[in-house]
C-alpha cells in the first residue's frame, strides 16, 4: 500500500507534530498560518494541514456527514467516521511527514473530536478516546496550542448571543471544559493561551514555546 | 434524533436476529431470501437486510471504499469505515426492528468484518473486534448461519483457479479459518453448514434450527 504508513507508534517520527485546538472562530487558522510562515522563513520544512477532511476520503466523509440526504447519523456512526478521517490523515499525511523529519502544523486533531463528541453527552468520552487512539495509532502531538475562549465572550451583540443560545450555549461551554481538561491532564505537551490576546502576541508566545523543540529536528 | 436508537445492549431486543455468513458466492443471499420467505409464509414480520451498505450513509461509505479516486485507504481507515456502516445499520435498521419484535435476517454482519480484516494480517483482530463491538453496541445475533466452503473447492475450472490464486488464495483460506474459529468459540449461537449441500437441504436445516427460536417472539 504505497504512500500509506501503518504502525506509527507514539511520537515515533523524527519530525515535530504541532496542533492548534479550540472552539470555532478563536483564530486557529490565523495562528496555523503564522507559525507555518515563520518556520518556513527559518528554513524548516513544514506541512500545514487540518482536520477533518484533508485527504480524498476525508473530503468524502465530511460531505457525507454534512449532506442532508445522509439523514440522521447515530452518535457512534459520526464518531467512527471522524475516526476514519483521522486514521487516513495520520497514515497518508502526518506520519510520512514526521518520518521524513518535517514539522507538521495541524488545525484541529484528536482533542477536537474528544471535546465535541464528549460534549454531546451521548457517548462515553473514554470509549471515544479509545477508538480515536486506535485510529491514530496513538500518535500524539509534541505540542498542542489551545486557544481558549469563554463562549459567553465569543459573541458581542445581542443578536449573536441569541443565535449562540439557540444553538445550545451549554454545548459550547462543555466543549471548552473538555479542551481545558485535556490540557490540564498533560501540561508538558500543552500551551494554553487566551484567544482574546492580540494576534501578534499569541504568535510570539507560540514561537517561544516551539523554538526549543526545533533543536531535536534532524 | 428520531429513527435512531442508541444504547441497545446485548440482545436487548424482543425480536430475533439471524445472520448468514461465509465467503463470496457460497449462497448466502439465496438462503437469506429462502428463510425470509418461509418466515413471511408463517405470518411473521421480517426485515431482510445486508451489510455493508443498507443505509444512506452506508451506500456513501461503500462507494468511497470502492471508488479509485479515493486512493489507497490505510487498513485502519477501512476498518473504521466498515465499523461506521455497522453502527448506522444497527441504530437505524436492526435495533428498531428488534425492539418492535420483528425478525431481522441479515446477509453478513460482524463476522465478515472480523474475518476479512483479520485475514489481511495487518491489524490485530482483537483490536478490530473491540472497535466493531463498540460500533454495534455489542448487539449480537441469536443465530449465525455459517455457509462453509473450502476455497480450493470453490472454483471448478483451471482458469478460475488461476484467478483465485492471483487474488491471493491464502487470503481466502485465512478468511475461512477466521469464520470457523468464531463459530467454534460460540457453538450455541452458530449453525455451520457445508455450502456444497443442496440449496433445499440447507434451507430445511436452517428452518429446523430457527423454528424453536420463534417461540420467544412476542
Amino acid at each position: 500500500m504505497p504512500g500509506v504508513v501503518e504502525h506509527v507508534g507514539r511520537q515515533s517520527g523524527t519530525g515535530l507534530f504541532i496542533v492548534f485546538e479550540g472552539g470555532d472562530a478563536v483564530g486557529k487558522s490565523t495562528q496555523v498560518r503564522a507559525l507555518t510562515q515563520w518556520l518556513r522563513d527559518e528554513g524548516i520544512s513544514v506541512v500545514q494541514t487540518f482536520e477533518p477532511g484533508d485527504t480524498a476520503v476525508g473530503r468524502t466523509i465530511r460531505q457525507a456527514v454534512l449532506d442532508p440526504a445522509t439523514g440522521d447519523l447515530s452518535p457512534r456512526t459520526e464518531a467512527l467516521l471522524y475516526a476514519a478521517d483521522k486514521a487516513q490523515h495520520v497514515a497518508e499525511v502526518i506520519a510520512p511527514a514526521l518520518s521524513a523529519g518535517q514539522v507538521v502544523v495541524c488545525d484541529r486533531y484528536l482533542d477536537s473530536m474528544l471535546a465535541y463528541q464528549g460534549a454531546g453527552r451521548v457517548l462515553a468520552i473514554d470509549e471515544v478516546a479509545m477508538v480515536a487512539r486506535w485510529a491514530t495509532q496513538d500518535l500524539r502531538p509534541q505540542l498542542t496550542v489551545l486557544l481558549d475562549l469563554d463562549p459567553s465572550e465569543a459573541v458581542s451583540t445581542k443578536t449573536d448571543k441569541d443565535r449562540l443560545e439557540s444553538a445550545g450555549e451549554d454545548l459550547h461551554h462543555r466543549v471548552r471544559h473538555h479542551f481545558l481538561a485535556l490540557a490540564e491532564a498533560d501540561p508538558e505537551h500543552y500551551l494554553v493561551l487566551p484567544a482574546r490576546l492580540p494576534i501578534a502576541e499569541i504568535a510570539a508566545r507560540v514561537r517561544d514555546r516551539v523554538r526549543p523543540l526545533l533543536a531535536d529536528l534532524p
